[in-house]
């Protein structure tokens, strides 16, 4: 029995990732496994010119190129030559006339008997154009001297407003304001596996598309669009993906559409596989922010007005960055209760690399700025940092900054408290201080960082917001599931299967979750925003929910007892009255067959509906909250820059925990992600528009030699609409960590960090200022 | 608007076969088009010995074969080593001390890099073993002198008792009693794609087997037991299936074992696929019938009793003999009106190739029996052939030979009285009559026969005998549907594309029926015994009614008006009251998706519950009945006996016509095929228990020119729960055709046919008998 007095049989259970053992001895079978008879490979031509204006395209050496078999141009492209789920501003193949917007746009595909040989054709792709100066800076773009789509640069401006909201008035009645600008860059999703897909026409005469993926659903919608086909002619069977951290949100479609065109003109299998070079420069990252904060608080550290102007780099093309910067503005004045918010935050096009999904979805550069100004409050007010976020935590009751009212409760405040005893946090602070007196050339610092974070697609995104799922029981009592949502590592598979196990009381052993396949479920949206616990798991709870009362039914006519005695243990169905008379869960389930009781479900859940004021920018932004609370510990060696992490302490409201192990493999994942962020990952253009850092031996991600020790404390305030009470965690793991990091690092150097990624030049910088 | 005044939108249009561009331009995919990577190739090595008892397996020299990757034995069989649905005394692989029982026997599995490799591998794997005498004869095969399984040959037993059925009693009152003696030898189902299956490790690591089959959820069983996995880790996808006729039900399963033994222990995928010479060795047949025939009637020609005694011969092992055997004993009476009713039949084991499911399932041969007792009554009493029927056919309010009370119309007096005005049967009569006067060594001759056809898999086979279908309208408006019944030519993916459209209004071109895979339906029974429609059928409508309720519910929203008012039209939703308020089908599709409507739906259609006692063979034998009248024309050549099927009337009361050309397709291709029963299709074994037809050179099947000019007329008495009131078409159709050709071809000689098939030595030497 957990400490609320609920007796769960599987639901926080520890227990292996169901696809683990796969996974660890290589039987698991990602796209590059995958080969199909016949099959071409594709490579992708590209423009090669940051900005411009296409003229004309010569494929001729390319397709006279050794292993050639076609090279696909626009007039090869049968439907709408547009790809984007929210921005449709990006052509599948440029045209003659058609804006040349970042170095990575498509003119041409080759389809070769190799993937080798396609790529040296695709160099021979020549292309004609007139050249046009590029905008590489954000607030020259914003300035639209050179306009790269339309007639602006800035393609999209939210807002935030609440109560008093005139910037000339909001401080009004405040005892400290202070101002502070934050710089947070780019950063690539560095999955282990790059991206991949492969079309082909299958045994119903339709395409199939099998890719490393989150989302089918727009990989469905893409390909059908742009081949002009129904979507009944268009499925998408997810492979065993090998990361994604939002990189495999919108991208896999922009691959999966020249396989799609492809496979559709030479009727062969044809497969796109990226190596990591062309994979860091034609795949979208995290959006690089320049946020300014105005905070005015009271004399105890009551936050009373919160000012924010935001902008983020979109790139080349818009792809998500509306959506992504939308959860910008909505997190920007952080986790915290505050009478009087204004937030602008825009997005600007520029000619370099698109910016798109990316775990925390345009959050933790906010919260850097945020958390960074709340610790520099906390140091001006001489306050405990802790202290100063627990009086402004959210609470039931209160309302976030953009006016929505909590009226369940929530577990901010807990996260505090928990990390607060857990950390031993007034000892922690004396021992660090002991150290850095002890230590001249190496300093230690401690930050924190208090965040939320709206779980699924929020008021913008209502209408991708519902999942589905398809259960059956086989006569054998073993249990087949099939969601809408992928499984990318995250353990949506295993918390699957632990709701399952919960509702139907059978070992997960039991289950399977297979591979997503859009032919089972209805369009589920997207698998982002820490929604699949809660679109994908109550799709399934409700299904298997269905099932339970089927079989109960067919149990009681065999107990002959009323179906409402029946309860379901882990062996076998039984009377409640009579814990004797009982029958097996695999006996049930070959009866329901022999009875003719097909044992098939569908679940469906979707979103409740959220009131939102887009004008203003205020109402309910989301459906549910996850809060964190993270203590970081950080070693600075003050001569060379080199920062270590040495110690985590993260506390995390999920609502419920359902894959504790899940849970936990999250939450050390998502901060080692978000520390790279922090210290460590640069992304460079050179000044042709070209990304610089086009593999690891330049892009420098966490290894386990920088992994810190991590104290990991759950806290679970149900969440009324979750399956038992779950909420999320894939993006709140990684969130607080940059914040928490810098805040560490100012700490620890007693100056204050203002730019992530903390470079070391950057940092010694810092440290040699005055 | 049809005769019932019911007006149809779909049902009875008539449409070209949705699958038919595909199959007429060469781009189906058949099971021999499927290629994977790394693909081994399956042969199969027989005992080649008729009986005998297993004593050792030497697989030295086949393994140490050019390109042999493995060759398998008993020993590798993880699971159950039996294979057979209804019988299981089928070994996958024979051990030393199993008894050999045909010399198909299953000894070793070859795996090799190619079919040929592997197939000539096969021929060298030895065996020793000691032989005992084989039993071919199915009269010494009911002495039990020589045992080939358990203790008697006689596997199955099944009975029909009605009213008085004391043989000794039964016959007292009747004017007249005629006896007759019948023999319906072989028939080879004769599909134009031989069996074939791919096992492969797919992508959630769990099997999948690709194979052309009937009845995929069989396999899904077999392979299950066999690999002794559990159900969810085996998926079953029928690939497009050149035919089956029963062919194709369970033996499938026999290939699908092997390759997914293969599979499973190489970790490859593999393939086998048959050649003709394998298929026609190795694939059951339809069971040889001997009946003895005893009718009595009264002098105006009402049959008051009828005796009949039959032997099915079962050959080396079980398999579905008895589930076809009691179809036998069900249908051995005739569809009529008779008091008196004693039927035995007895299937027995002998060690030939073994006999199963074959379009009519044991009754075309019982039906040739009862149906020339009928003629040589009609002749002895000098009653018109078709006023015999009439008089004795079945009507509501009557019981069938089991007892069955109709309790619904039945449209068998229709397909008669249809047939008569159709044939202007007085006039074609006399017609004969003319011609055989001025030919002396061409005679011509007319055949009447009347069936009935229990629809669905009947009191025996409840347990199986339920469907689901799995139905989605995607966002475009265009609809995916899924069943668990198969297409294997005889048009069910049309028929069910029909009753779509009549329910969702949508035109079939906007409705794809995709290749039935075993993972979105639970176990649906087999596809057999002309039950899809019905089944199948039932299962698609209920779940487009679902769908058309959501997507009503989603219009009615956006037209302000009840959602009882809404009506589907073809192009769009409109309100009942005002038609010029609508909405277009496609909108609403996409509404439903942005609203968070998904639009799945499951549907399950379940067997009525039948009563029967198994022991007195009386009550409720099937759910439905159709009724079908053939008048036949031949032509006969004295000389060279060559005859010549003329001309066919043949009228079906299938309930409702849904797909009316499928139905014209399924007459004329059913009649031809059981007019190559009639006339031409002979197996023979050679004295060691050989099959020695083992291609088309020998086993001469109808081709375009043996054709006849067809007349069909169709009666439509609809059943209260068939979608729209349809019963089944499938093996009705094939089932009047022996008996009425061998009436026909008695009629012309003048003589009585008591064999089929009429092989031209046969028939001289009636001709020629004195």
């Amino acid at each position: 029995m957990n400490k609320n007095g609920i007796n769960f049989k599987a639901v926080g259970k520890r227990v292996n990732r169901l696809e683990g053992k796969e996974k660890v001895c290589g039987t698991s079978k990602y796209i590059k496994d995958l080969e199909f008879e016949d099959m071409v490979y594709v490579a992708i031509a590209t423009a090669n010119v940051a900005h411009g204006i296409l003229k004309s395209i010569n494929v001729e050496e390319a397709k006279a190129s050794k292993g050639v078999v076609d090279v696909l141009t626009y007039e090869d492209v049968p439907g709408k030559n547009e790809m984007g789920d929210v921005v449709a501003d990006y052509p599948a193949l440029l045209k003659p006339g058609d804006k040349i917007a970042y170095v990575g746009d498509y003119v041409a595909f080759v389809a070769a008997e190799s993937p080798e040989l396609a790529r040296q054709a695709a160099k021979k792709v020549r292309i004609d154009y007139k050249e046009l100066p590029p905008v590489f800076d954000i607030d020259e773009a914003m300035r639209d001297k050179i306009v790269i789509h339309g007639d602006t640069n800035i393609k999209t401006h939210y807002v935030v407003k609440k109560g008093e909201y005139d910037p000339e008035k909001m401080f009004e009645n405040c005892d400290l304001v202070l101002e502070g600008e934050f710089f947070a860059d780019y950063q690539e999703q560095a999955y282990l596996e790059p991206q991949g897909v492969i079309a082909i026409i299958d045994l119903n005469n339709t395409f199939t598309v099998y890719g490393s993926m989150q989302c089918p659903y727009y990989v469905q919608n893409g390909v059908a669009e742009v081949l002009g086909i129904p979507y009944s002619d268009v499925r998408v069977i997810q492979t065993e993906t090998g990361g994604a951290f939002g990189g495999k949100e919108d991208v896999p479609t922009y691959f999966a559409v020249p396989a799609a065109l492809v496979a559709n003109k030479l009727k062969r299998p044809a497969k796109l596989c990226l190596d990591r070079e062309e994979d860091l420069q034609l795949t979208s990252k995290r959006h690089p922010i320049k946020s300014r904060y105005k905070v005015g608080v009271t004399d105890y550290g009551r936050i009373r007005a919160l000012r924010c102007e935001a902008i983020g780099d979109m790139g080349g093309h818009g792809t998500l960055s509306p959506i992504v910067l939308w959860r910008s503005v909505v997190h920007a004045a952080g986790a915290y209760d505050i009478k009087n918010v204004s937030v602008d935050v825009y997005g600007v096009y520029t000619n370099k690399v698109p910016c798109g999904a990316y775990r925390g979805f345009g959050s933790p550069q906010v919260f850097f700025g945020v958390e960074s100004m709340m610790d520099q409050i906390a140091q001006e007010l001489k306050i405990d940092r802790l202290h100063i976020r627990q009086i402004n935590a959210l609470e039931k009751g209160k309302t976030t900054p953009t006016g929505h009212l909590l009226n369940e409760d929530i577990g901010a405040k807990e996260t505090i408290t928990k990390i607060r005893e857990r950390s031993d946090w007034e000892q922690l602070q004396k021992e660090v201080d002991d150290f850095n007196k002890n230590h001249k050339y190496v300093k230690r610092g401690l930050g924190v960082s208090h965040i939320h974070y709206g779980v699924a697609l929020g008021a913008m995104g209502q209408r991708l917001d519902a999942s589905g799922a398809f259960v059956q029981v086989f006569k054998d009592g073993t249990i087949g599931i099939q969601i809408g949502g992928t499984e990318m590592g995250q353990g949506a598979k295993t918390t699957m299967a632990l709701i399952a196990s919960e509702i139907l009381g059978q070992d997960i052993s039991k289950i399977r979750v297979y591979q997503p396949d859009t032919a089972f479920v209805p369009d589920s949206g997207p698998t982002v925003a820490s929604r699949t616990t809660l679109f994908s798991g109550n799709a399934v709870k409700l299904a298997c929910e269905q099932l339970l009362i089927k079989m109960k039914t067919v149990a009681a006519g065999h107990l002959n007892v009323p179906k409402e005695n029946i309860v379901v243990g882990e062996k076998c169905f039984y009377d409640h009255d009579n814990p004797d008379a009982c029958i097996s869960f695999h006996e049930v389930a070959q009866m329901s067959d022999t009875e003719n009781e097909g044992l098939s479900a569908t679940g469906w859940f979707k979103t409740p509906k959220l009131h939102w004021d887009v004008e203003k920018g205020f109402g309910e932004a989301y459906v549910t909250y996850s809060f964190a609370t993270n203590v970081v510990l950080v070693e600075v060696d003050m001569l060379t820059a080199h920062v270590q992490v040495l110690k985590v302490f993260a506390g995390h409201d999920v609502g419920r925990a359902i894959n504790l192990d899940g849970i936990y493999g999250q939450v050390q994942g998502g901060f080692v992600q978000g520390m790279g962020y922090a210290l460590y990952e640069v992304l460079k253009h050179d000044d042709k528009g070209h990304l610089l850092t086009t593999n690891f031996n330049t892009l420098t991600i966490p290894t386990i030699q920088e992994m810190p020790e991590f104290e990991i404390e759950i806290v679970e305030a149900p969440f009324s609409k979750g399956p038992f009470g779950a909420k999320g965690i894939g993006e709140p793991s990684l969130i607080p960590a940059p914040a928490a990091i810098a805040n560490a690092v100012s700490h620890a150097i007693g100056k204050r960090i203002t730019q992530i990624p903390i470079t070391k030049d950057y940092l010694l910088k810092v440290i040699s200022e005055s």
